[in-house]
């Protein structure tokens, strides 16, 4: 039996998970791996604090460096949170050449690059999976399991918050801001929403599975970003009887160029946002706090994955399955055997959302009165943008009524373009909303 | 970059399939890897025979000791099926010091354990993703990414052609019958389809799985396995109403057991049914030839795992994902990093099916007749069995008409025993038909 000896910076939600399930299953992952992992130092913000976890006296400390720097400390689990002392442990815990743990996003898709390269420099490793969709082994399925595959489509509801939200929604027909409250009082949403239901918590994730997939490292910023704040339980509604779900998506399709003078080169588009998603196809019946991911490989054809995506023991299962990976790695003297990065592609084409072609859902809010339509009907027609289908409620002549259009493919600068015209008809009562719909063929 | 020589034995269709991606991927696997892989020698079983693919002739042979046995073969992919051969191949390979890729469930079924331990006595290692689930990489995630977690259950749907029928009986209403012929005349049957349809190819399947979660290896024969010949329309229809859909599950439980001398002790139970799933679950909305694979685990709680069960490419892509284990573990000088099979469990309490607590679909056929169903009521009173519900579609009187029983927690051994009872009962007109109900809490 071999003996990894652990520092645990964090005792936090996660950390006090790590600490808990590798007391509970310590023994069977000796049993399984030949390893025994013992946490030997933990770094905590504050000694004060009441925890989860009664941490041994003799091992805590709030000195993170003290832990990182401690020469029995073989492996660092880097449990913080936040990105300027999470980057500090990763950098100074890779300096020393020790294979860093994290399980931090926002960290990884500020500053991966920085981390691979001291990682490399230094002849260490750094480990993440549980840095995207909590217990789902996303990172290792994409670089391992589909390492023979063209990654053709990633289609991911990759934050529990916006799902539950959504999910609540269909359920119970409630209003977004009723089911936010609710869930801020839960603890399912922050105080301060919008990392979570304006996208940007997907688009960290989306990020990081997009660089693995296609090999150049994507910065977030350059994610097309929308979240779930228009959605209404109307267009839930709709979007059922129409055979659809709303849901929001990490998007990353490989695709052909249709316009301009890029037109037929191949392209990446990397975007988040809700998107109508068929009822038949397995993600509409994602439900609640759950992540699932449907990745699509020239090999395998479409695949998915399912499980829940936070929380502190899904994300300690991904946490341990690294250690394992760091201990096997470090057991067999091969610390680079699976480096946490290839750059394999250059900044590849990267398609602005206002050029890729889509399929749309419309809500328009109009006021009913005979010949209402024809303006709208004018606008799509020269703009040459074909409807597939209407729902147009009965109402009361004089009535302000909801108007759905599923259109078919327009790039979405000319859908941009339309809806500023439509919205200035003098019929249409409030700014017109439009969701994507995802046809998943 | 790395040269890794690959001796390629057999040029059925799942070997065409791994020449050819390899063919399309491989500059890819070449990039992410920083190894090439060169497939350096071909045997195939006949020179004569048309292919799917023209092997170079200087690289082809009908001998595949000459292939295996070239010193300037590295890894051996082991794709010819069956069992006889194929252990030939492997066992020579490994005694050679020779990784082997095999997709081959048969053959790791029936001589598992004698090929880990030859692969353990010569220091090399055994790689075989492919061998379940065709392009789900379940192997991998049970052994790496869930390896800090206690497997409490597994339910599979990890047969595509049960599957399939399963899907066109729902969607289209039809016999059992008429749809097997329809699917031996697509190729999705074999003309043979009891390996299939009789559940033993996904108790092949259950089988390795239950035995990398739990630690000893598992006999095939140990497994209750049961097909789906006895699944009528008239089932999948009344499931439906009830809120199911009928699915045949390869399922690995960890459980309590509840009667006799062990009460209270842990058991596995391992078996292969046709189960009511409920159609809110994941599992229920798999459909046609996908496979998918559930998971639950003390920590990360429940997973899924969805995709293409068979055919040449998503087998080619677990394949793959393999030879590019073997290639690190080869180049970074590992090769037994992930030993194939890790025994850690004695041969534990594994509970005879007749011992597990079960609930029950049941379908009569009685004469409907006043009282009718009295007998039957009088019968499970007697062994302490519940109703939960029944539905009995009303008929004229004197007609014959099924009635459906849902049966909550009963031993298999006591329902079997009820239900020859019920049998001899006079108004009963055919034999019980009994199917178990999955809850899925």
């Amino acid at each position: 039996m071999h003996s990894v000896n652990l520092g645990l910076i964090g005792g936090g939600t996660v950390g006090s998970g790590v600490w808990t399930t590798l007391q509970r299953n310590g023994p069977l992952l000796g049993a399984r791996l030949g390893v025994e992992f013992q946490i030997s130092r933990v770094a905590v913000k504050s000694l004060e604090k009441a925890r989860l976890v009664e941490f041994p006296e003799s091992i805590v400390t709030d000195n993170w460096r003290s832990v990182v720097e401690d020469p029995a400390v073989q492996v660092v689990l880097e449990l913080v949170g936040g990105k300027t002392v999470a980057r500090e442990i990763a950098i100074r815990a890779l300096e020393l050449g020790k294979p860093v743990v994290t399980a931090n996003k926002a960290l990884l898709s500020a500053f991966g690059e920085e981390l691979f390269a001291t990682a490399a420099r230094h002849g260490t490793n750094l480990y993440y999976e549980a840095s995207v969709a909590g217990g789902i082994p996303i990172i290792k399925v994409i670089r391992e399991s589909m390492v023979g595959n063209r990654i053709l489509q990633i289609a991911g509801i990759v934050n529990g918050t916006c799902n539950y939200i959504l999910t609540r929604m269909k359920l119970e027909g409630a209003e977004f801001s009723t089911v936010l409250r609710d869930a801020q009082r839960l603890g399912y949403a922050e105080a301060e929403p919008s990392l979570d239901i304006d996208g940007h918590d997907a688009a960290h994730k989306t990020g990081i599975l997009a660089s693995l997939a296609h090999g150049f490292w994507v910065r977030p910023e350059t994610i097309h970003t929308e979240g779930i704040r228009e959605v209404t339980p109307l267009d839930i509604q709709f979007a059922d009887r129409l055979g659809y779900t709303i849901k929001l998506l990490g998007m990353v399709k490989e695709l052909t160029w249709q316009t301009g003078e890029n037109r037929g080169q191949r392209a990446i588009q990397i975007a988040v946002y809700p998107a109508l998603v068929p009822n038949r196809h397995v993600l509409a019946s994602v439900n609640h706090a759950f992540n699932a991911i449907a990745v699509s490989g020239d090999v395998v054809g479409e695949t998915l994955y399912y499980g829940r995506g936070a929380g502190a023991e899904p994300t300690a299962s991904s946490v341990l399955s690294d250690l394992a990976d760091a201990a096997l790695d470090l057991v067999h003297g091969c610390r680079r055997r699976v480096p946490p990065f290839v750059p394999h592609a250059r900044e590849a084409n990267l398609i602005p959302m206002a050029e890729v072609v889509s399929r749309y859902y419309v809500r328009l809010l109009v006021l009913d009165r005979p010949g209402v339509f024809a303006g709208v009907a004018n606008i799509l027609a020269r703009a040459h943008i074909g409807i597939s289908s209407i729902i147009q409620p009965e109402g009361h002549a004089g009535e302000v009524v909801p108007v759905i259009l599923m259109i078919h493919d327009a790039t979405n600068a000319v859908m941009q373009k339309v809806l500023i015209e439509i919205e200035q008809l003098p019929m249409i009562k409030s700014k017109p909303v439009m969701f994507r719909v995802e046809p998943f063929e």
